[in-house]
């Protein structure tokens, strides 16, 4: 464009947060990457996650750069917002392999990840991903904002359902599962066995005792999976199977702070947004939850803000 | 069917739970029985009631049957779904005598029933019918989960309306209404002229005594009848008449787990339930909750689950 | 059930025009086999392929049983509704393979089935079971009602794709694409190549000579797929890519009329209906096609209707 | 108010059109009045009749008053909105007593009455009244523009249901049905018998010559009762059970603006209309087609405007 | 009309609480006045905050009359609710004018108002027009429930945004911003250099001590502006930019409440409810607070009861 | 990106068509260039235009790059989408300056424009930009598809409303508007003092010679305005105020190509698409419809495609 065109009062372009592209956000620069990833192939009671990404950024457009709560500019560490990743129709393990591959190829940038779906089967690749660049000496935590084990081993015919998505890391990671509330007999069998420090939904506690015991059972790597549907369905009944009995806002924004502060965050995911047309008030949340996890991640790396 | 087609990969049967039908599940081996009654005849702010109970039943498939707060698996009493009854449309009080009709019909049969609504004016039938059966000696007490009275002696040219429900009742039974917030003054003067032991809305504390308040003014044999609308909109706002200030989840559990404890449960009702297009939240809390009714039952009576 | 709770104004069940069980609509009596699919993996503009088959049956409980324009009662025939056939999720080939098994099982049983999707790709399976038991001397033609071209050789890294479904049976017999208005030109050029003699959706014209260009193109036995995308969208919104300048109600059953009087069908399916909720008038439409199809093959088959 | 209030630039009153109040349109000086009735009591596929007369009175005040086609101002005959009327929820028997009051009523003060539904069976009151005033030596015909024949004798245990609302007519008045397509057997035999001249939706043939049919079978004296679901869904899909193949915008008022011109129209209603939250072009259309019946009127009557 | 038509059941008017009109909801008799304002220019993320008022009208008239929580009847006070005005479509600032004028015009005749919005925007000229009545003696305070600042000096070009609105006053009157979530780092600069005492959304404490500091905060003479937005989108999902962490219902009831009791509330506003089409729970929430703010200030004036 | 992540299936960028970024789209060699406007200030009954250039752009994303009716790849001549033009919330006429200027600016650059709205009093800056540069000797022709007249000299205190666009440029052009259904008698009086050639919507006869009519009125030079709502509500029920008695799909584009072939067309809008939450089928249709534009462009200008 020439500068007469430019002068023009142009929008901001469709990325998280409509930020202005290029210098601080451009991918080289950028601190924080934002993967889509609409990927919906298995089944639940309502449909949709594939446009939890788009409606994700579009309502991030509207948030408020500042952040008020920690007097601070989060945008300031670079936020790239990559295209859509667009997986494989040949099923799920096919589409989970192309999509380990990005993850892989994103890490090895130095990049802080956050990656929005989509369903939850999509959290099994960047997961293994970093458990396995920490190594053997090391082992990742995994702390799973969740209303559902996700602990089945085989669902649908496949055991790459988002409904195994945790059975399918909990060999390799110390899983955390925090806010559930609908789990099968098999899957409880397996916590008793495994003794997976489950929170279930009603021991989330308004003193926030839970709160402790969640921290506690974290080691120092953590990476964090938020299935939305973690959230009561009052604040977000968009999601696939909106369980009653969920988390709020405060005290969850309380804990991740805390993860940040007091833990090494390796990446983060929020998935299972099953927009209602209509209704953006949970997209508008989701946007937000993404943005204070930018912040929190933005306090901790300062200056050197890439993710390691 | 033969045994090739057999063994293809069949749905669950649209039935409460998705449960396999005969067996345990077949109405003569059932320890309780669904009756869902689609009745939607008087007028409120929004309508559709008579849409609540096949949303029930439809978000009822996707409930995990295992109930890890309990530790058990409630459907093992046998859980049976009738089709729907559908009443008469040549006025309420023909309909509601059509009803009271089946209600007979299915306690002759000694069956737990619970009464999926449809209109809250359905709630006096079976009311009736179990004061009747107590006969003279012993004195039904009915808890009323709700955010109106109904307590009006007519309404809209009859006193078979929804609004009416418990002024039709309430000389037979021991009302205990909780979580009221939308009364006329006249339902006020009869609340205090007979001493009826009220809980409003603004009194659900957080700390939970008005559970104790409740329990203190039931009687040995109680029936629960909730219209949906006690909960808060922000949970259900799929009702006729959603009021803010309402009732929330885990409270309410306390409170109907610990009635099925130390009292005797002779049936339970939850009417009006107004689906809205494309937001199943409200319905799968509605049936979550019908399912915890089943599986407080199923505790207190054990292998022998016959309400009685 | 006793005579008393027999004799209850009970409502229909949950089938295909809500029929009463037993009887003439016995799997072993009925001439006609609903079969529902609910099967939605690959991804299109807007998604809910999955709900189709649920809406349509709830629909088709208001359809009236007589038909004015036949002065016949199809239902006579014997329709059987099937529940719900759950394919695998372990991606398209396997979920396919299952539903073959299906196709071929119902099929040597001699049973008319209309199959009611689901994505477009589930249409290949009983495509090709029926051309199997034809055999080498006779070929069937597929009548195929269809915006899309649906002949990409390959879509988002599969080739059992629904953009791909018709390419899939392409070889394999005589296709007769009607309705088509969005096609790549890679589909343009197989069209010539094949020499597929395609109507397109400008070539509707209102007299109706499209109607004998289709029929001349058919052969003696024909299988119809009816992708509801096919329906302008002014009737039709609720599917998942709704091109403009579609077909109309009338001329289109004056179409599936004739070809039931003057060719041999010997299957049909009704897919891609995809509901947009609180607006049922697509979901009504899809019904009415289907009864429409039972009667049109009730009337070919007289006394003894199975599929043949 | 003051003047300096009465200055404001205040928006139109809640009526038809959004007229002044007071002056032409007065009760007394108006010579069209508009009566809605939402009532709602049986049952169809979707509900929200009730909410049809508010919608088409929101919808009314975007009309441009000055009617392009016939080149005149419509609303000048004076129009007058009375308030909703709200019949006895005791049953429909009671109700529609009440409504045949309030006809007889409105007729005794010589109004031209256009009735908004509100659900069908609300039509045999004013057709009532109008018979009765007519008197044994002139008989009324009814020009019913439907998609269902409502000729039921009995539906849901009472013969006051709109599935039986013509029934309840037909033995006082020469019926004329045009645009059926939804019967049961008992209907046709009905209209076999009876020889009822009905047009069905299939016979609505583009060249028009169902118009001239329909005005052949008319009398003198019209009734003319418009269920919106005569209609094509395509362009009303907001009704109880939404039928394919209806009629379509300018033929529909050919017919009627004919009728008015050629025969003298006596009352006339709309009924049905169940508005779609969020979806207003069919609350427009029936908006629009009052405004018509105005402008029909209108010119039929000049100066002395009063329906007599 | 006559006596006989007067006897019908006709429904209630469409005012707020569908009160009859005349007597004490006469203009002149009346303490309140309801002034709907459907103003809609600015733009944020979702729109329709022009059929906010309207649907606080229809909502309205499904409230109960009496209040249990004060033993009242509110509504004796006389409410009398205005046309909708509709402000200049020539830009915000001939709007605003015209605004300022009618509230000029109300003040003058001494009427408490309370003004329904449409956008923030409109709070501006009765804010101004109450502080200017006070005179240079009295300082107003304006109690702004909210969750963004509003504290910007320009938005989209003008001054007059809805975003602006706070800022426009705030050199004038005594802010008192409570439930704020969303700001700029400009906005903050501001709040802090003018130490404006803001009470942040996390700072909303289950406590009540939030209550007692914007009590302390406010002077003698109070203006109220309420944001719909202030409540948490659980309960009020229907607002233009819906921010995560709000008010709830019985605390904020006891803030007015005690605002009205221990400070002269001069007017109010309730602005910026959006409507979700089918989503009637929070225009219920707002019309029932609307009511409430009628009950608190009936209670405060008593016999006489006109805003001073 | 590097090369490795550079390889993954990245989905589209989001523009019109979803075509890929740089080369033959970038602004420098795209002979089309997509102006989106989303304007929305003035009122109609429904909202939402300032949503329309976003749907249409994301429902572009879904429309086949090859056009079957005419055999081409339009998208060849360059298509290069511009960010979102945000004018001012000053008022429309400040507003409406702005995007004079932006239409200067960009017809400096000899494109051809297709501005997507929006309200429809953004056509008039790009009519007067384009007959400015006709200059004295050659006048422009505007084909103006809409079902309202939109001549009034004012609106809602305003000459800048949307009712209002074709008034402020009727002197300046020749105006030819199409499909009219809806206007006041000023204006038709303005229609026939001025001999403005307008075809209403009850002659767009079916034989097409409304198509003849409206090209003989035609200039060489000529801008198209579509006001969405020119199409029948049954095609496009998302839009302000939807008239029925609108185009149809086929006769419309016929009209188009025929302009495009037989004149010279200088820059086009499609504008007032107010997209309903849920139901994208008119979406669609707009994308196609501006893409059916651009392939007339191309075709009509073949290599060197740039408007002029």
């Amino acid at each position: 464009m020439d500068k007469r065109l430019a002068q023009l009062p142009w929008g901001a372009p469709v990325n998280f947060l409509g930020l202005p592209e290029g210098d601080a956000h451009e991918f080289e620069a950028a601190g924080v990457v934002i993967l889509p990833v609409p990927y919906e192939a298995t089944v639940s009671y309502m449909g949709g996650t594939r446009f939890g990404p788009r409606r994700i950024l579009e309502a991030s457009r509207y948030i408020e750069l500042y952040d008020h709560e920690m007097d601070t500019e989060p945008h300031s560490i670079g936020v790239h917002t990559l295209p859509e990743l667009l997986l494989s129709g040949a099923g799920p393990e096919a589409a989970l392999a192309e999509l380990r591959e990005a993850c892989d190829a994103l890490l090895a940038r130095e990049k802080f990840v956050i990656m929005l779906g989509g369903e939850h089967s999509i959290s099994a690749p960047p997961i293994q991903a970093h458990a396995s660049r920490l190594g053997a000496t090391r082992r990742l935590s995994v702390l799973q904002l969740d209303a559902h084990g996700d602990l089945r081993s085989k669902y649908e015919g496949t055991p790459f359902s988002h409904a195994c998505v945790m059975y399918r890391v909990h060999q390799d990671v110390d899983l955390v599962p925090v806010g559930i509330r609908a789990i099968t007999s098999d899957e409880r069998a397996l916590m008793r066995a495994k003794k997976i420090p489950t929170i279930f939904g009603h021991e989330l506690d308004p003193e926030g005792k839970w709160i402790e015991r969640a921290l506690a059972s974290l080691g120092q790597d953590v990476y964090i999976t938020i299935d939305i549907d973690f959230f009561d369905p009052s604040l977000v009944p968009s999601t696939g199977t909106p369980e009653p009995g969920g988390g709020t806002w405060y005290p969850t924004l309380r804990l991740l702070e805390r993860v940040f502060t007091e833990r090494h965050v390796v990446g983060v995911d929020v998935v299972e947004l099953a927009p209602i047309p209509g209704v953006v008030a949970p997209d508008f949340l989701a946007a937000k939850l993404v943005y204070k996890l930018v912040a929190y991640h933005q306090r901790a790396h300062g200056a050197d803000s890439r993710g390691r």
